[in-house]
């Protein structure tokens, strides 16, 4: 899927659907949601969310039980599950996307930079991680999972109403 | 004050000085937190903090209390305070920075386009808040903030500890 502003569909399909969202972000520290809020409309549906970048801020901001982050780290499937599910909760949102990874330059928790796990909470409390592997330095794995997250999300949302959100 | 990059001068003075950094953002949806996660070595001072993008999130999310939102609003110096203050808490961090304001193109109950109070805690608990007026679009006024809200934390750091936060 491509797209010149996968924010301003996701913003767009949420308007028509008359949901809102939320973000947990962990190796973009907030790309997401500036990218969201670019939009004009965003405050319509979008509530907010964490910037849970150290790993015990997932924990004390997103909600992530420290259980999770010892057996998993805070790069795994369970992490970015948990950071959606915790942060779509503390909102009282109907979506929530989660993005946990390395950006680089250096490894962390034995994970190789671009190894990047996003979260993608649904209503009705359906929760799943998809894995991916960006190439490229760190503010290039930023972007990529700024946008992998984007359309994710807008994918769910065409699944769900596909009568609603369309592309523009 | 001018600087070609006042996050990284920020996370340098932080890193110097030993201690850490939380954000707690409105009008800018999360592009504090993304320029200070930009630069390499982030992680090492700055904690994370939360998107208080609708009204009601500044309460969940920011710990702002209730009252204060109902007495002044959400673009205030009290919102602001209470934000930075907020996040200084739930994170644990030594500083907090907050920004809330409008972004436009409409007003916001009451408030012009361009209204920005920013927020800062610092260590020991002192909190303060300054007025912006930013001229241009949304685009322009974020932006405006952004660079604003890293200023000021640098100015404060630099009165701080002058030795250590010297300017790159």
């Amino acid at each position: 899927m491509t797209s010149s502003d996968p924010a301003a569909e996701v913003i767009a399909a949420l308007a028509a659907s008359g949901q809102s969202l939320a973000t947990a972000e962990s190796l973009t520290g907030g790309m997401i949601g500036a990218a969201l809020t670019a939009v004009p409309g965003a405050s319509a549906v979008y509530l907010g969310g964490v910037v849970a970048y150290a790993t015990p801020q997932k924990t004390r901001l997103a909600g992530v039980p420290s259980e999770v982050l010892d057996a998993h780290g805070p790069v795994s499937a369970q992490a970015a599950v948990a950071m959606a599910n915790g942060v779509r909760i503390e909102t009282g949102a109907d979506w929530a996307i989660a993005a946990t990874g390395v950006a680089g330059p250096d490894p962390q928790d034995g994970h190789q930079p671009g190894e990047v796990w996003l979260g993608l909470a649904e209503p009705g409390g359906v929760v799943r991680a998809t894995r991916h592997h960006f190439a490229g330095d760190r503010a290039a794995v930023r972007t990529a999972t700024t946008t992998a997250a984007l359309e994710l999300l807008f994918g769910a949302l065409e699944r769900e109403s596909p009568h609603s959100a369309t592309r523009s």
